[in-house]
């Protein structure tokens, strides 16, 4: 079974969330069936275009997909912005401006995506 | 290895896209390569979530997938008006109006997710 | 009153839409009336501002006029499709090709923004 | 001239936004100039439909329009969590995580308007 070449994305630490785990961490497993639901959708269309289903009805399947990605992406924030920028912000200084800024620049680009 | 269990996408014939193949069907190849890549992007997402990266950095790469995804169905909404729709226009009749409808509602769910 | 400085859209003739009159003719004046609706929601969002409205409240008028010029403009490329472009196609030739790009490359824009 | 029926909208005061004043208010003058462009925007997409000007070059303002307004929101909403939330996470309790909310809704309805 040739293996889907992953994007390498980089499990870098990332920074650390401040002083706490970041903010999803008490709904992974909800996130992790959410995003394997994402990815057999994503296969679900691949298969559809290999079997030459209609135009129409692989777009539908995109838009639905579409949309359980950004509320994916919508509870990711919300938790980020109740755990990580919440506890930076309590603790204050250049800190809390960061975490912030970095909040805004992500939903800039959730909106503008 | 848990296979994921995929969507059931019925495989229907989905209707004939009028008189000739699909639009997308000439580039094939290129919609499957693209897909595969989405479908890896989708699990390093996952992967990325079960090691607990930092929030932003999933965030960023949710964002970067629903732009790829956009412009696949972008890809495919091109390749069906130019095909389906205007081989239906062509013909004239009911049939040149319900493909109209049939792609301004896609549209419509597209702007809309 | 000092009348606001309006964008100098050229009112240019525009393309003539093919043969007949532009589809959105016979819903012209509820299309009149949807943007002046549109008109006086920008110009109360102002006026939140220049009252010192609380910034959430704003971003709520902003949301609702959003939606409602994406439902004019949705209604705009529907009336389009079914008019302009299906003359267009029946029409065969390289004017119907023309159209279905013109008209595809204005859903690009208004999905992307 | 018939002046448009603006939308009643409450200017009411609006919650206090926390301890200073609202986020947007030293940038006031831009938002203002801003917001009065966009208004010259909407009339002159009436006008563009009272002239019968092509559907194309009408959709192509309204998505400049689109993007314009969008613009306006992240601002303020940039704007608001800088001063309106940070403020409140400062000072901890309940206010904060109401702010967040708050903030977190106007998000959603901006990420899906």
């Amino acid at each position: 079974m040739t293996t889907t070449p992953d994007i390498s994305i980089s499990s870098a630490e990332g920074q650390a969330c401040h002083s706490g785990p970041h903010g999803y961490i008490q709904d992974k497993p909800r996130y992790l069936n959410r995003l394997k639901r994402i990815e057999g959708q994503a296969r679900g269309i691949s298969r559809m275009v290999e079997e030459d289903v209609y135009c129409i009805d692989i777009l539908t399947q995109i838009s639905a997909l579409s949309s359980a990605l950004e509320n994916v992406a919508l509870g990711l924030l919300d938790d980020h912005l109740r755990h990580c920028v919440l506890d930076a912000a309590r603790e204050g200084g250049d800190e809390a401006e960061a975490k912030l800024k970095e909040a805004f620049e992500a939903i800039k680009r959730l909106v503008k995506s």
